[in-house]
């Protein structure tokens, strides 16, 4: 009780801002739960008059995060700056070589340099915390730090970009287009002017690989992750879904396979009456499978400053308390290199949507592309208009092609690729075959 | 890694082989993980020679959990043996004076006794832990214990009991009536062959009031827990519930209002399209609204060796890594006494079923009795046979009660139980009213 930890906190936006509030108002309580106050040593942001919520005169001010880093007057630098370069990193190395605690809810920082920034936080036996980086709120770097160390987590995954599950939520339950939809949560703040981040599955990658290094305990880092954005997902696919028992999530998905860990961020198939299915909205969730704990599914808010300061202030609690972990849960000495396990491999069910030209034995040669490449098929749904398959015995109305939307049984991703190229060159099709990862839940 | 922690393993069945096994497969890994190694210091249950998945003679072995837990040799005594008092009480009281640490799985002996335990373990400065009393592997009590320790908690509440989230999840899916799935459950081993304790509320009480006590920082026990069970949930209010858009699951509540906390376990609507309702058979969930954090909700199985098992290791490893935190979250000299919020002033939305007979002004009766009391209504169905209302302008095809259900919007219990009164009273219904709380999510 006779101790305080210092905090110097670089980076006053909403997430700052709502830490400051947070410590203001509970701070008091702290003490006596965890044997150690906690007081603001300072704080730095790149606009020092800028018109906040909260009154910040009281806490000193560092113009130079650096600065503030290395400030005799703090015990842990609390990085909010964000970016996977620039101050946000010179600070932080400036902080863990000046023997300081670091927490950090900066995804891409710790994507690109995490390992990095973890040999150093261990070689100077300080933390570098980071519950923050990934889903928010929701305590996914404890649960497999902590509560799942007895297991060996054979998958991780999840739907971790808020921006994105809006955007398919409201597609789904409004009948909307996707533009209209990303516009409307641009508007709405939601989405950045240049969603390309978002929508393209970057962040979700940034997420994954901090997990996976977490969890299968190797040196990983964003440029190993396959990814597939949101972009191309119709209203058509996803109300194919919908017919089909299934709804369309972007998941992050890392997966321990005979030939190595599979990691790969694309618009997902997951089976509707599934807690996961209903994950809607700007909402979170990360899901562990392990060898002894089973399934284990976390949902809640990934992003906002309340749920985001929780976070970061959970791990300053630590910290105050004295536990120090390795950053990604094992000693960077004993990280393993990354064996990659190459997407074609990648095994499961795939949802396939195909403009089918209306005439005579266009589906029987499509069918057989299929079976050449050793792929069967578990159902067959053609939309509209309610007639049967094209070049059977149907006829669109207007002459227009057929849409046709298959789901095949378990295959793999090079079967796939090959069967849908077979059929984009035999030209019974007016478009590139859409094809959706189905997850096995 | 010069130290090894040895476990007094007590209570050999599901659980106890499944943490022998894992120390077996994976303890080799925990010593470079936590800097220090784990290991089996001796063993107990109730028959030495019973036939086991693993071969047990190469621990030593206590006849007696109470010798087991003051012995020499184990550092950690880990209580599996189960029931509220007798040998587990007395072998976890033994513990805690040697000044050993207990890991427990426990509830029983939690719900009763906890405090007064705690209280012990504080004063030997040794850790009480229980991540797998409560919803097995889901890590419910690291969550609030240490993950939201910034926040205030204003709720908690979960699917605590596995047997009867599969009798109501099987009862919806399958259309089958509460004494076959039961009778189902039990040949299946989900059902004790007393069902009381489980599908009374019983069990989900003991862990509610578990979660209290680290959630609000109260002293709480099993008895200030109000109690309903789910042997009077009958098919049709599955099927009304659903055409309304509701589930029925079986809730335990821990509330912050006004008035103090209400503690509550009783059978419980929660809208369709969400995650929780979507949590089906044995699986558990606890959710927690914190101020900062928002909701957060965590799922996964709530019983079961192997989850089990991953939390008391799970345990196990905070104590290796010198990781020791007060048992309820809060120092028990801090923890303040309960103050009970009366069901009577509980607040929220109901559902009614009503069986009531087909004559003139009979629903107009029934209206009234709800106005009186302050009740407006949502919704009212009436499911068999289609037609309208009792006593206006409908008729039953044979002449029975017709069964009319309603949704009243947010009111209060002691308005709700008046008014029912008045109405079982007054005689135009068949049987006494049945009602069913909605929880808002």
């Amino acid at each position: 009780m006779s101790k305080a930890l210092k905090l110097g906190v670089a980076g006053l936006g909403t997430v700052g801002i709502d830490a400051l509030k947070l410590i203001a108002l509970h701070g008091e309580r702290f003490a006596s739960r965890t044997g150690c106050a906690v007081e603001i040593g300072g704080v730095s942001a790149r606009n020092r008059r800028k018109n906040r919520e909260i009154d910040i005169s009281p806490y000193e001010w560092f113009d130079d995060p650096v600065a503030l880093a290395e400030s005799q007057d703090i015990d842990v630098f609390v990085e909010l700056i964000g970016g996977e370069d620039g101050v946000a990193k010179a600070s932080v190395e400036a902080a863990l070589k000046a023997g300081k605690h670091v927490v950090t809810a900066n995804k891409a920082l710790l994507a690109h340099h995490g390992i990095e920034l973890a040999r150093l936080a261990d070689a100077k036996g300080v933390a570098l915390s980071f519950e923050a980086a990934v889903a928010g709120g929701i305590p996914a770097i404890k649960t497999i730090r902590e509560s799942l160390l007895a297991n060996n987590i054979t998958r991780v995954y999840g739907i971790l970009n808020g921006t994105c599950n809006y955007i398919l939520t409201q597609m789904q339950k409004e009948g909307r287009a996707f533009d209209e939809v990303l516009q409307e949560a641009q508007d709405a703040g939601y989405a950045e002017a240049d969603p390309t981040f978002d929508i393209g599955g970057y962040d979700t990658a940034h997420k994954l690989a901090i997990l996976t290094t977490l969890a299968f305990g190797v040196e990983t880092s964003i440029d190993t992750v396959y990814v597939e954005g949101i972009e191309s997902i119709s209203l058509a696919d996803i109300e194919a879904a919908d017919d089909l028992g299934y709804r369309i999530k972007l998941l992050g998905v890392a997966l321990l396979t005979e030939s190595g860990i599979e990691q790969r961020v694309h618009p997902t198939m997951v089976p509707k009456n599934t807690a996961i299915a209903e994950v809607d909205g700007v909402t979170n969730c990360v899901a562990f499978d392990g060898n002894f704990v089973g399934d284990i599914l976390l949902i809640g808010p990934g992003a906002g400053g309340g749920p985001t300061a929780s976070a970061v202030i959970s791990d300053v609690l630590d910290i105050a308390k004295g536990r120090i972990s390795p950053p990604f849960a094992w000693r960077t000495e004993d990280l393993k290199p990354y064996e990659r396990a190459r997407m074609r491999s990648h095994e499961g069910g795939y949802y396939i949507r195909l403009k089918v030209f209306d005439r005579t034995g266009a589906f029987a040669a499509i069918a057989g592309r299929m079976a050449e490449h050793g792929i069967s098929l578990e159902s067959i749904v053609q939309r509209r208009p309610a007639a049967a398959l094209p070049g059977l015995d149907a006829r669109g109305d207007d002459g227009a092609p057929l849409p046709v939307v298959m789901i095949t049984h378990e295959t793999t991703e090079a079967a796939i690729r090959a069967a849908l190229k077979a059929i984009e060159d035999e030209g019974n099709v007016q478009e590139r075959p859409r094809m959706i990862r189905i997850e096995k839940l």
